[in-house]
């Protein structure tokens, strides 16, 4: 029966290892050289929606293809339709990078491929996870009881944080019965800034809390939530029978990297007893160093605190981590054990699907291993100090131009800014002036800077983060600004 | 000036070029050793919690590291506390292969390191996305209408698959005002079969809908939900005031894989313009086999399914497709656009940010290119077929069998089954016969099962899925399970 079956059996078609070392190999060429030159591409590709699109078959292949010719279209399609993150001259949204060290740990997460839903599906990763995570904590200064987990981004760990607030008070039953048709649970809102992120919206919806669950704070001249009117929307919702359920203040917004009054914030919190999250997924990394620890002041007595090593710790996409001090209510909001998942291994066992609505996680904390021994904490300090005196720098330039205005203060590694000649003080005009500008500096291919609206005004930002971006590249950025502004500005300097 | 602030600027720290290639070409070597021999280390680890924690250092490196000295700490610690769901003897859960050519992929998405949020951000991932995704809706007989978006887990895309049936009745204004507080909005009820995934119930405790928002309809003896019972359950219901939502039926459950009678549910769910979504994450895979098409019988009609390619199609994690026939109702239910997040590129750009939670987005499509691409339609035909066959062989070998019983059909690559030595009919002594069982086969080493309840009685899986596992794995698995039984029932044969 045996030499019968096993004759049966049709070919296996997955490489042989010589096969993986030959065109693993090929494949460190390539990104070896792709990092040693990321600027030999334009920034932002030359293309239209739908391009790549027509030039890949409609069909999927009916015989499996030979890797050289799947590498030779990534060469040939891919790569030129690519926004270059990796090109030093990307100063747009939180400009990233994803380290050698980081790529490398991320091949071997692959080639393991371990799911770490529980300790016993993957003890290194799970346990791993853990030990990276506190690692973090220390090089932020974040108190010990905090527990870390890891998530895709930070859109799903502020998720979490609020469904964790959602699930504070065990009286409302939310994990149980829900919130609809109940005449028990009040309309419940969730507080942050004007400034704040979507995904605080996003969440809001997700948790069926509903955008009008978020109540936004108004901010003063520096983008900061104003922690009198937080205090006074809060009263107002509990007089009008609403039941306020968190607060998520901000270290580092999004458009402005503005850092809100975090221990006042806090105050409030445990007055009202509140769930206080903070989302530093940009802002936090800064508190590697000694002199930007400022950021993090009150974040010790929040509840819940997101910081991404995706965005400014040169870890590779994604990698976002959500700290708790309440891991038991997270926990509450979200274990749940068929059967099929239940282990001999008993409670000593920390099983990391009981934090979070995700089943299946992947190996992340291998990349982040990778990435903080191979900088240590003072290569990152080095590298965040770098950005930010690269910021400074062009912040520098900004303020000494008579037809550049900075619109909102710079804390980090942000400015924020605008053009604005001498005379042209109609605002409409003047937002209209900037995205002309803006849209002119991109179609350069050496840089690539994005907007936002500050205070209702048109901004540019430009962000530094990228690893490669050196003083020149920054300079270049405003080279072409100025070039820029004289062309649409029509007005002689 | 220039000189001077240059003469300032601190070293970088990444590794150049030279040195990735040095490291990527050991990376490349120890994953192409490490996956020609996986079964040269144990399945399970011998391991303990919190032995892994106790040998790493408790704090973080002051100063960078040597990549050999992170390598071999890889070597010397990581591999050693691993589960290798690498090993031909890993029969458990979902057995997964993360192969060769997605390896590489997934090594090229670390590297371009973009963020496919926005077309803008990443044109080439946003369109390979949806190429990929089209190739894999033609490979599995999906309808030309139906859309596909990459989430991380299954777990995400039930979640997005409910919060869309949520969002289907504007008149609810879910998405505005939220579910709490609302004396105008009924308790809603989402419906899944007894064996349906636990994700169900995540989603619904994350909606905001409770577990009792989940109404669990029970099964047939093939452990098939009971459509009689779920109409007679919807009505009931509607009797109540309680507004149903959604049923999720399954093709290939988790515990025992079995398929829900789905045009059935499509109809019932027409009739009541309930969303129907479809849990074949695990079975959906099957469709690529023409024998096999019949599993997605009825999913046309569904309003959206998930596929997990990083379950059965060698894609390694992760990366679930959710299918929808409505993206306009998942968009409706999750687009959000702050400022800085609007392009010039108007709305013939797609913008995969719209369809989910997440923001962040990593170039997932780059790996399932890899691997469709690689394989091609007739070697992932072949493949599975293989798996199939492996399980059929096993599964005949437990019929067979005097003192072994199988427990529930094996329509793909799963067989349930238990030990029942003659004469043993107390059902608690056979669970406790079972369960020691498993423990003693599992602390073999050379094979990992996992275990499960079908209808109440404790149930050993073996589930094939893994790329490098013959028959003479599967053979093994079942000589270790025959001497095992001998020696947990102490009888002779």
């Amino acid at each position: 029966m045996t030499s019968e079956t096993e004759a049966a059996r049709r070919e296996p078609t997955d490489m042989d290892p010589d096969e993986f070392r030959r065109y693993g190999k090929e494949v460190v060429e390539r990104i070896a050289a792709y990092l040693e030159r990321p600027e030999s591409w334009p920034v932002l590709p030359p293309v239209r929606p739908g391009e790549l699109r027509a030039a890949l078959p409609a069909h999927p292949p009916q015989t499996g293809e030979p890797m050289e010719a799947i590498l030779e279209d990534f060469d040939r399609l891919i790569l030129p339709h690519t926004t270059h993150w990796n090109h030093p001259g990307f100063f747009a949204y939180f400009a990233i990078s994803g380290s050698a060290a980081g790529v490398l740990g991320e091949a071997l997460t692959a080639a393991l491929n371990v799911n770490a839903m529980l300790w016993r599906s993957a003890p290194a990763a799970t346990e791993l996870e853990q030990v990276t995570l506190d690692w973090l904590r220390q090089l932020l200064g974040l108190p010990a009881e905090m527990m870390g987990t890891i998530n895709d981004t930070a859109s799903l760990s502020t998720l979490h944080a609020l469904a964790a607030a959602r699930e504070m008070w065990p009286e409302l039953r939310v994990r149980q019965e829900g919130l609809a048709g109940r005449a028990d649970v009040p309309a419940m809102r969730v507080y942050c800034s004007e400034e704040a992120h979507s995904s605080v919206d996003k969440a809001a919806v997700t948790l069926g809390l509903g955008l009008a669950g978020v109540r936004r704070v108004p901010t003063d001249a520096e983008y900061r939530m104003d922690v009198g009117a937080l205090a006074r929307a809060i009263a107002e919702d509990r007089a009008r029978g609403v039941r306020p359920l968190a607060v998520v203040a901000t270290v580092g917004t999004t458009s402005t990297t503005s850092v809100d009054p975090v221990r006042e914030i806090a105050a409030v919190c445990e007055r009202e007893a509140l769930w206080l999250h903070v989302d530093a997924a940009y802002g936090g990394a800064a508190a590697v160093l000694p002199e930007l620890r400022w950021a993090l002041e009150g974040v010790e007595r929040a509840d819940s605190v997101v910081v991404n090593p995706h965005k400014w710790l040169f870890v590779p996409l994604d990698c976002s981590v959500l700290y708790t001090r309440r891991p038991e209510v997270l926990r509450r909001a979200f274990s749940l054990t068929p059967e099929y998942l239940t282990t001999p291994v008993g409670d000593e066992a920390l099983n990391l699907m009981d934090y979070g609505v995700a089943l299946g996680r992947r190996f992340r904390a291998l990349k982040l291993w990778f990435v903080l021994r191979w900088f240590g904490a003072t290569g990152l300090q080095a590298q965040l100090a770098e950005h930010i005196r690269l910021a400074q720098v062009f912040r520098g330039w900004v303020d000494m131009s008579a037809d550049f205005e900075r619109l909102a203060p710079a804390p980090f590694s942000v400015v924020v800014f605008r053009h604005h000649p001498p005379g042209v003080d109609d605002e409409a005009e003047l937002d209209r002036l900037n995205a002309a500008l803006l849209e002119r500096v991109n179609a350069s291919g050496e840089v690539f800077l994005s907007h936002t609206r500050a205070k209702g005004r048109y901004a540019i930002r430009l962000a530094v983060g990228n690893i490669r971006t050196r003083e020149t590249h920054v300079r270049r950025a405003w080279e072409i600004l100025r070039g820029a502004a004289d062309e649409v500005s029509r007005s002689p300097r």
